[in-house]
């Protein structure tokens, strides 16, 4: 069994606040400052350059790569790290299309994250004017994988209200219309066990700073599946992803596998970082991590629907259909947000009306929960009139 | 004046050490570790999500990128922090291509950095079969700017030789031609000079891990000219570069000017080592540094000839030619490098026999020169034939 009191100590959590936000910006685990001192100070003070094979620089992105691998379901070696989500995106997408030639059209939802779409509608454009991006609701994004669509590209969990998409039974439903997939993770790595491989996902992509824990602009991952690893053209061909870095031939070729789909130099001191997190990570099981996440944000509805009825559950009631995260709509959700803030507990707003909260078991227990709806019945029943957010908004409406 | 003293005393360099190498990764400034600490502990610790405001993480991509630009003599509020110099390369060239849609050339040189080369290859590769990366010799690339050149894509500083560009005429050329140019001063931004602005050049990109010190896989930049920023279309257009990020619409509208050169959440840990950096940058004049880089290069180049004839000076042996670094060409580059980093002179070695060092006022004066010169000399007199890698080549050869 995961002991998440034993993972709750591994983190600096400042005192008098409830931190309901790590979907958005996970917080510091307690040896991640140490670790990139001593990164600073004795790798790149010390060995400077040489730091690249003697600190095993280099290799970072592999080696953190496969931790992350075993919290989603990814085969050894066929993850890495590197860049932002958004530049994963593109990635994954261009070079997914690449391997339909024959059909023109990426198919996604309007729960997906707006950067996903903005990025696959740059993409197309450079493309051409034959690329189509065709957008949907979630709730009927199976019945729209017709034979025209190259990709399917989603967010398993969506950013607002936690609903899950069913990423097996939509993988399957594309590979049987000839569609290949790229799922996001963004708010899955670390939030609820994946399984890539056991979905025959064909790529996939995520972040790191959120459930993972890595800090703010910590580096994105990509996964591509072994039958694809050595097709994939990267459209990103920089120099660490080829054969023969080191070479500096004229020409690209690409590397082995998963490696092509590295750019440019790693951020070593954010992935020094991501390694301090990593290794809370490796101490826990994802099958506890599940059942304590939907425990606990099963806890929060049933404590806030009793207390607070102005809440309307924008999450679904089951479980099984959430990722770890539950949000509420109510009109005046900023206000509300703010005054919470104010209080200490911390989740966030997305407009219209969405006041979202995550569930992280690693560092938020049941406990934490009673006093977070200890606060939201308070602030709802007293505080949140007196709160300015909601003055302002009361004096122009 | 610039105080050299003061700016070296800025840095720990290991004892015994005289680095030659910042030309490939700048070393650490002392104030780095604490100012990335405190970042980690007071910011991302306390503040949590609420950094990204409160501690200005969001502005400092842009923040960094004024304090950068006076370095390469660009307007304020043109130069963006973030990704890659591999990604950045990628978005000016594409947003280069499509201002000049009736042409397909990218011209460039074999002198240029592999990455550069690969990117671009990637990018055309995926546009298009009519498009072209030509690839010319570094001494004819003038002659080559013809009127179906669409862009001119040139690293100023040559990475193996030091040689240099001139930027001012090359773009005039380019002009004239109709073409666009993209600069990617890796070599340049920190080394010497550079006048955008008066160069009127298009585009220019850069990294900041070698002259500018951030640390191993810090943060490019990317310089859009004011008459173009409002033009360029981001082919990787991630939500950062959206004109309102946190609205989370649906579609993609180019942010305002340089803003729409973001893509993904930046590097905060990153940016915050480079701006520890940056502190001691503000204390430079530009052409102390240059007046100064020249001195030492030209007393590297002298004492070396003087002591090694055996050494063949594979840089631009007048100043103005050339960047900061001086290149010499051995037979047996590999070993005596070796026997140089052994004796704690750290050079680098680039196939197939260019031995390379790089002269940073910053923290390199004309005593560590003269010292270093002292040690190249006994490595070539004694050192070098009982040299592992030495032995190892003669007894395969």
């Amino acid at each position: 069994m995961t002991d998440f009191a034993a993972t709750k100590a591994m983190f600096d959590l400042p005192e008098g606040v409830i931190y309901l936000d790590g979907n958005s910006l996970g917080p510091l685990p307690s040896a991640a400052k140490d670790r990139v001192a001593n990164m600073m100070t004795e790798e790149w003070g010390k060995m400077l350059i040489t730091g690249w094979n003697k600190a095993g620089w280099m290799q970072k992105s592999t080696a953190v790569g496969n931790r992350i691998a075993r919290l989603i379901g990814a085969e050894e070696d066929h993850v890495i790290m590197g860049d932002t989500l958004s530049i994963k995106v593109y990635q994954a997408v261009a070079s997914a299309l690449e391997m339909n030639p024959s059909r023109k059209v990426v198919l996604s939802d309007n729960g997906n994250f707006p950067s996903d779409l903005y990025i696959v509608q740059g993409l197309l454009k450079s493309l051409g004017a034959e690329y189509e991006l065709r957008v949907v609701d979630p709730e009927v994004v199976a019945e729209n994988i017709t034979d025209d669509v190259a990709v399917l590209m989603l967010t398993e969990v969506d950013y607002r209200t936690g609903r899950k998409h069913d990423m097996k039974t939509l993988t399957a439903k594309a590979h049987e219309a000839g569609a290949l997939t790229v799922w996001d993770l963004a708010h899955s790595a670390g939030a609820l066990p994946v399984d890539l491989a056991g979905c025959k996902a064909d790529f996939a992509v995520g972040c790191t700073y959120k459930y993972l824990n890595s800090g703010p602009g910590g580096p994105a991952f990509i996964y591509v599946a072994p039958r694809h690893a050595e097709v994939a053209r990267p459209a990103l061909s920089g120099w660490l992803g080829h054969e023969a870095p080191f070479a500096f031939e004229l020409d690209y070729r690409p590397g082995r596998g998963i490696e092509r789909m590295r750019v440019g130099t790693p951020p070593v001191i954010q992935l020094t970082s991501l390694e301090a997190a990593m290794d809370i990570w490796d101490q826990v099981d994802m099958q506890d991590l599940r059942a304590k996440s939907i425990e606990l944000c099963d806890l929060f509805i049933a404590e806030v629907e009793a207390a607070c009825p102005e809440l309307e559950l924008a999450s679904p009631r089951d479980g099984d259909q959430r990722g770890s995260q539950v949000s509420f709509r109510f009109r005046e959700g900023y206000a509300a947000m703010q005054a919470l803030i104010e209080r200490g507990v911390i989740g966030d707003f997305r407009a219209p009306d969405i006041m979202r909260f995550g569930f992280t078991p690693l560092y938020i227990d049941a406990d934490d929960v009673r006093a977070a709806v200890a606060i939201v019945k308070d602030v709802m029943t007293n505080d949140l009139w007196d709160n300015d957010a909601y003055k302002q908004r009361a004096a122009v409406t």
